[in-house]
């Protein structure tokens, strides 16, 4: 046996399975609204091009559009200015190999369900290894606050002010880079906090992680489906030209206990 | 050690490779053509909404437009008729297990290197399950054509009365279908030959393959680097509400054999 039958013996037993962290790509899901003065992102639109009719007898297609940044998300690099010149830094030339890789699931959901401002600070990330050991090198991190299972507005939650959401303190993003971290993934909208354009450095997610040449992934869902670790999360962006991120179908792998 | 754990630990050390088997997403990349009565499908294209400057000063992105079937993509059982009533049969609506499986694949590149018209028969599957062993139950089945290299007008290979390219014969699809396989996969821009409209049934790929809620892989890359047998398929298309298929990134996992 080798280790990829192995993988397709347990997915055939069914002690391997495959959870779905994606959100529907739908005209109605929400996308990120940004000040009027600046280009915004294009919801996900869909045209009928034909439907076994004369237009096409024995298919059925749409033709779609929608940004780099709509639905269920990833981030390269270049997407923000403090990773324009990273290497591989666009989704057609990042090594495929980041596309399959560790995963560790901080369960941040009691503190989101608190304040819609819940901010992750190092004491959650230190509290989080003491119960399940460190942050290993090249893991991604996806931060569960069960912020997927919000609806319409309150998925958004703008305000006056702007948006009010969960997500990490510039403290907490550099404590993941010095573990390591291949990634950072958020069941909000965005990978930063809300109102994380007050925080020092503005976006740290966005400007530290991506200034590092790491990945970012955005409006998954399902999280509270996955263990802390031993789960293998399979996210693969469309390999656009000179892609800034992609719309992309997040998969992972778990494994039962054996009995 | 479990099956996951064992997984990412032969990533690390190398033993297991990820080959990326994807086309870039460019504007250039040609799309299907189809007489000028029926819809057609949108070719990739890509808007640059900001890039570091006054419509965004931290970001780069862009909004995109494309068909469901541009590019290396996946067709879902409901983009032909005689699969629109597949249970499951929307992008949205599979089983995530679909998506990681194993694969054969048929080195069909001599043949097709002869004749732009080389047809997939019965024989040659035989002959290649004579030498590989039966292929599997719920396995996918890629055709290697070498097709892949063909660049600019010698890809579609347009002339008078229609494209020629490779494929399989009726027959070889309904062999392929009573080894139970869960999709097909080309390199070409379609699963069926450039000349398949002549076939009984026409398009025999797409009519019995997805008649039996089976899928389809198009405009795949790098099968010359897949092993006959033992590679994992990883192809996961977007979760477009009733989708009818998918630009996709698809992976391969291939494990080097024990020293």
């Amino acid at each position: 046996m080798t280790v990829l039958s192995d993988l397709i013996t347990a997915m055939t037993r069914g002690s391997v399975r495959v959870i779905d962290l994606t959100h529907t790509l739908d005209p109605d899901f929400p996308v990120i609204v940004l000040p009027a003065d600046f280009g915004q992102c294009a919801r996900f639109r869909m045209e009928e091009v034909s439907a076994y009719d004369h237009r096409g007898p024995a298919w059925k297609w749409h033709n779609l559009s929608m940004s780099e940044h709509t639905g269920t998300h990833f981030d390269a690099p270049i997407h923000w200015v403090t990773g324009r010149d990273a290497p591989n830094g666009a989704t057609d030339s990042i090594d495929p190999g980041v596309f399959v890789g560790p995963v560790c699931v901080i369960d941040f959901s009691a503190e989101s369900a608190r304040s819609d401002d819940a901010t992750l600070e190092p004491a959650h990330i230190l509290a989080w290894e003491a119960e399940h050991g460190p942050i290993p090198a090249d893991c991604w991190v996806l931060l569960r606050t069960d912020w997927s299972h919000r609806q319409g507005a309150a998925y958004l939650n703008l305000r006056d002010d702007g948006a009010h959401s969960p997500g990490p303190s510039p403290e907490a993003v550099r404590l993941l880079l010095e573990r390591g971290i291949r990634g950072f993934g958020t069941e909000t909208v965005g990978t930063d906090a809300g109102q994380a354009q007050h925080f020092d450095p503005p976006y740290p997610a966005h400007a530290l992680i991506h200034g590092a040449g790491r990945y970012g992934l955005q409006c998954l869902r399902n999280l509270d489906h996955l263990p802390p670790t031993g789960a293998v999360l399979l996210a693969a962006p469309l390999k656009i030209k000179g892609g800034t991120g992609s719309p992309l179908r997040v998969l992972a792998l778990i494994e039962e206990p054996a009995p």
